[in-house]
């Protein structure tokens, strides 16, 4: 599955408002997140070394290590491994995460 | 620099019509790639294992391993390592190109 369309895979709720399509290499996923309004990630961390996530459209509050700030449309956060984020879309929000290694987790 | 805003990152002209701004984790590069229209990705290969390339806006032609297809908003590739891919704008492009391992010919 060399070329894909987004809107021709299945979406996964991973998290309540948290609605997931996700594109897998052999080292790297890509999730492409819609998000309601008011849904919260919870705090939590993965072995997973890396993650960046852009968000592409909305308000979501981040927390990073303590530390809390507001995503807007262009903004980037390179998250390493184990280290515990948790966040609040502010308003229905876009984005897409990059991890490595691949989420086996979120292959069918 | 874990919170990145990517209009403060510099843009670099990789290929003429290509530009780029790049985020980097210790594994994965994302690239933001603003391309414009008729600009050209002559055939290339690289040893970077994975590639995953997502059009966000415009229509790009887009020559996987000789099979060409027009990417449009929601079109993702996905690229093996060392398979020979080439492309033409033929209208403005907004791409976002994930790579593992980070491409540390795109650091500064």
């Amino acid at each position: 599955m060399a070329f894909i369309t987004l809107n021709e895979l299945g979406e996964n709720e991973i998290v309540p408002g948290f609605h997931g399509r996700f594109v897998h290499s052999e080292h790297v996923t890509l999730a492409f997140w819609d998000i309601d309004a008011g849904a919260t990630l919870p705090d939590h961390a993965h072995a997973h070394e890396q993650i960046i996530t852009h968000l592409v459209a909305g308000e979501f509050a981040f927390t990073l290590a303590g530390e809390t700030r507001t995503l807007r449309a262009g903004s980037v956060v390179v998250i390493p491994g184990n280290v515990k984020h948790a966040g609040k879309a502010i308003t229905p929000c876009r984005i897409i995460d990059a991890f490595y290694p691949a989420r086996d987790d979120y292959r069918k």
